[in-house]
């Protein structure tokens, strides 16, 4: 039987934070054993998080004491996960792996880091490797791997059976995305109330530089030139799960009937090795042409929110198609994404007990 | 000086029929003289009329009765705005037509008459010499003209300019669509609250249909091969105001500026003929990356809600573009693009004085 | 061991009806075998439902079809829940009833029968004594069971305590509900979204007249006098979650503390018998100023929106306190609490294997 | 004729400062001449606000550049006023009352000076003469005066013709305020969607201090002892408009009618001088039992937005009565009574060219 790793959640009391306390509750060999906070060091978990998700607070975790964002409190620490905001996750991150840790984080901080891995462990599980050439390069003992943008990834997974096995020509995608994807206190509530707030030029070209990426780690089964990616991005006023609506392009005529198969049964490491946070299907495709939609789809699969739910899979023309998405910004786009990824490094031994 | 125009407004108590009320109390001679209604026959309007939209119910108007939609109560009255639900408008409106009334419709039973216009007063003002044809044809005195779907116009109205100068290849819409596009009641709550709503297949095809049709209906300057369209369109908590994201192919290479030039100094016979409603501009460009959006920009222009709004424009790659756009579903959409309409029939000779 | 009793479950595709079903699938002795319907008879259940609540449709409900209301087709059924709509529920109850059924009613149509239980388990059990009389006068085999208006119940369990134990004057109501209180399709959008709706003095009046009945069916320690009793009722853009600010005053000097214990103290006959449905504690105190809020307290409880959650406690003058609560309306507001009323039906012998 | 006053405002890209720049864009004799700002400074003002309110920023004013909060730089500046948040206002008003400037505050920070009026100009005018006071003690050329919370506003100018002519025991008040009430960016959205939000403590003593002393100013017909407030504030999704539940009991018993009639004459000086910001009625009753609605009456009035709507008057019993009212927060509750004030004081002399 595997031995149980101890598992530090940094951030513990923001959006991603509470969703890792939440999947973690009840894994079968990753526990809990310190939650690291800034605000609120020194008092019971329970009592200062905005629980902002389903289900109660785990009894047990509630009673935890915050702790501060602290390597050396951390010696018996086995996993670090870390979903720490823009800027603050950086430097942070570093010190975790200087100190021996595995960092999974869930920022944007590392992201580009040439021997960073940027995983999606559906799609890209050998990019893990980076983390052998960052330890050399960087003589570090611990790591830092990071996972995407939640709304690149509601992008990518369904783009990536498509790329890897069709000749795609371009994406066209428009986002509309959840509250809870900017963090709290995140958007103020005056620029959402009876309005479609546009993130912007930057969001637009962050979300497209990182499904290229993605989309190029793919194994593909055949060559593929450049694609060309456009995206325009929103919030509305909804709580969790971004939902997309994505153009595809390709160099030559396609078939919708291929498309549906490839979509249905893509699967990857995680299904292969029966990761326990790993849903069976990654892509769940609707048929019904008013879903999937974001009430009803985004807890979608099992763990609940790990299946991102694809639909409205429609012929433009003999080379254009259009999909819709909907995925759980903080489960499958953040937390578990960071547990599914922490299961694959466990599964090929690059985490163990310390 | 012109004569005054009597105007009967049917379904004057509905989201439609208020900005009608709204935009003809100072209007320079049309003239609302008889406000239809169904459920609230007898009363005065302004005890009856949910007046979800800006300002106060005009005072004059407030203490006007309702009346039935009965062409042979409607002596005096020179033309006839018809924004009547789906089914309930097409044999009504027919049956005005042939009283001898001018119908400008805004519901889309006629819309596809072989003989009926669907005009935008900035893009087709030629398809109004339909009417000819249609009065010889079903030997009427009256006749229908209709204005094209709120989020149609959205649509064709950035891509007209674009259509009529560039060799578009296709154009690949998202909208995100208020509410009151749907009348009243109109969108349940629990569908909304939390969620963003699909419209589905029907709604899609249509939007497609319309903008097909309507660009075809353009005066082009270059010869242009069948284009290709995709929609995709749903509702969000939106009160007022469509939002479209749109990409558009080429099929050859373009350049931003020029397409931008296009959109900036695009206008028609509304501006042309200095007609009352006809905005300045019918598009208004924004460079921010953030605008625009549906709260601030969809009361755009003058008469406020006249002119879309059109932002975003960013090349993707060499052959496409994508460009935002915010229009007022109820004035441009509906109400304002009927009234203008109408001017521009009474300014070609097609209405007049009874 | 007790044996099974299968339910039958009339409007199960309504937002009461899914949490039958959702509390159901897990109840250790009620179990689900008839799903009736209206719209969708001959469809899997799965297929047609809006779940609008937490967690999926059981696997093996989703499969079940959706039966007609009839109850000449539930030969095996051993009790019936109704959430029907107001109008439709009378006539059908009644006949359910005839047949030898015991229902538990969630509609407003027989509330105020003369000879009918309007039951909240926790403060007016003995008030099933009615059903002997009920069913001796109309020589039924079977009996109607009513559970009050979810608001109603989310001021009078609060109020219990405080009227059984200290001498009240009156209450001054003020609720803020959700959307789904109204049923489906319910509210318009265009009448909630940057909006607070009143529900008018027939709501109002509705809510008094149930919490003046139930608080005067409670065991008083002391005697009372009439009492009065105003409200004031809303919605607003809430899916879930009846939220009730309640003004207290006193024929006599109260001490906060006091009121405190009673809530805190509060508990009924349901978990004297260890009902499986009852919480531990119907009334959850909360000290924290900005709480209770439907977002975050509406799942209060185990099993999750069955305890009411109580705070603001506060001393407004010498004969004056003020409370707030929030209660979740589909669960301890309609099913949860027709099933809590059906546990306590079982154990006092009012249902049985047929 | 009367010379031309000119305004500089302070906070003027705030919610606040925009009705102030929107209302005295037709003033008859006060000029925006100076618009104050922090973040923003040397920008146009049109570039830079954000404009969320009804119309089109003012073309004139769009133009003018933000400019330092320094009262140096308004040499020609004959009136300040300054809705600037708490805290940073209070230093910033008094440098401005010493270096001359009569001070218009919608600030909290010196609402209790002892020497510093409160003031809803219909209810306690007779308060400015502590202006008098203020500028002897101070040893000040100029002056500070105040007006109320918003919330306050929406409860005092109903409560104030009761108090003044009925034998009031106490005021029971529950808010469900707008979010435009807590500035920009206020409060987060996360707070909101599917939310009521609780205010707590602190704000709902403010509430209860600023009514019990605007009703302590009124001129009272009756002698009155203590009252005895209550209040329970929260914020939800709406943009403007507070809305206000009121239970009020009194010593005796008492009349609907006779409250409605003293309700429905209310007046105060605004009226009688015929101040140009002053409505025709500071309270307009409605009489459907659906209304007063946030978003149909927050704009009520004429000027828009400056009369408090009434409604839902009813008896409880004998002694008990229950009103609602709807309150425009940044108009009536803000810069409208910030104007209305400033004509006072012009009239009664103590503001005047410099
Ligand atoms: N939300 C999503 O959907 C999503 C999806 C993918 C990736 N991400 C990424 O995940 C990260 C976290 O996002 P979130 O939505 O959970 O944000 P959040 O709700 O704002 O939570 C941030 C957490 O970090 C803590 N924190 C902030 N600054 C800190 C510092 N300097 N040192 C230590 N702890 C600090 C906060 O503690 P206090 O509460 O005490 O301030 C809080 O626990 C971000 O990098 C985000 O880009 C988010
Ligand atoms: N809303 C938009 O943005 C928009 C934009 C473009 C086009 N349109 C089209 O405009 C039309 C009206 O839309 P709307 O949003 O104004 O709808 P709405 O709010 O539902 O109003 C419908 C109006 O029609 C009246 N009416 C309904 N059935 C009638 C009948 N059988 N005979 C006579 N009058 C009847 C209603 O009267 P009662 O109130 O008495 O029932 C009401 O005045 C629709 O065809 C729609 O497709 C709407
Ligand atoms: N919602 C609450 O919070 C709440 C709380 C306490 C009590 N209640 C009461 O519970 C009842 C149900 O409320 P709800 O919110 O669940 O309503 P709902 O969502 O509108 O559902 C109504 C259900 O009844 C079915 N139905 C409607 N008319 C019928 C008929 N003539 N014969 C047979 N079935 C019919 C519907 O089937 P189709 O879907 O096929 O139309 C649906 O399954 C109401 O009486 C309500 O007052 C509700
Ligand atoms: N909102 C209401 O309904 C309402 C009603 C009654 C009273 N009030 C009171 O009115 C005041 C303003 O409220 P609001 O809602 O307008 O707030 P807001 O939207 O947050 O605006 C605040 C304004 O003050 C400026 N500002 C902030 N700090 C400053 C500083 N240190 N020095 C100079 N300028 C500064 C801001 O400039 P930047 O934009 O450049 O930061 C902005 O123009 C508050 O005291 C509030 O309590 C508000």
């Amino acid at each position: 039987m595997r031995r149980i790793l101890k598992a530090a959640i940094l951030g513990s009391t923001g959006l991603v934070g509470i969703e890792y306390v939440r999947m973690l509750s009840n894994h079968p060999y990753i526990k809990v054993s310190y939650l690291a906070g800034r605000g609120s060091i020194g008092k019971p978990y329970g009592e200062v998080v905005r629980w902002q998700t389903i289900g109660q607070i785990p009894k047990d975790i509630a009673n935890m004491e915050v702790k501060p964002t602290d390597p050396k409190l951390m010696d018996d620490v086995d996993i670090v996960f870390s979903p720490l905001p823009q800027g603050a996750a950086g430097p942070v991150e570093e010190e975790f792996a200087k100190h021996g840790f595995p960092v999974i984080s869930n920022s944007p901080d590392h992201r580009f880091d040439a021997d960073v891995p940027l995983l999606i462990p559906e799609i890209n599980p050998h990019t893990i490797a980076l983390i052998d050439e960052q330890k050399r390069k960087r003589d570090w003992k611990g790591f830092i791997l990071t996972t995407p943008l939640c709304a690149a990834q509601g992008a990518a997974i369904p783009l990536a059976p498509i790329y890897m096995n069709f000749k795609m020509d371009g994406a066209f995608i428009t986002t509309v995305q959840s509250l809870s994807g900017a963090g709290y206190p995140g958007i103020p509530s005056l620029d959402i109330v009876d309005n479609v707030l546009p993130l912007g030029d930057n969001y637009d070209n962050k979300l497209v530089k990182e499904v290229s990426r993605i989309l190029n780690e793919t194994k593909r089964t055949i060559d593929q030139d450049n694609i060309s990616l456009g995206a325009t991005t929103h919030r509305v006023a909804t709580i969790h799960g971004h939902y997309a609506v994505i153009y595809v392009t390709f160099k030559e005529d396609i078939s919708i009937e291929k498309i549906r198969e490839s979509l249905d049964s893509f699967s990857g490491e995680p299904q292969k090795l029966n990761l326990p946070t790993a849903p069976e299907k990654p892509i769940l495709l609707t048929n019904q042409d008013t879903r999937p939609q974001v009430y009803f789809d985004r807890w979608a699969g099992e763990p609940p929110g790990m299946s991102v739910v694809v639909g409205r899979l429609t012929q433009i023309n003999r080379r254009t198609i259009r999909l819709v998405s909907v995925i759980h910004n903080t489960v499958r786009g953040a937390a578990g994404g960071g547990i599914l990824a922490a299961e694959l490094l466990v599964e090929k031994g690059y985490i163990s007990k310390r």
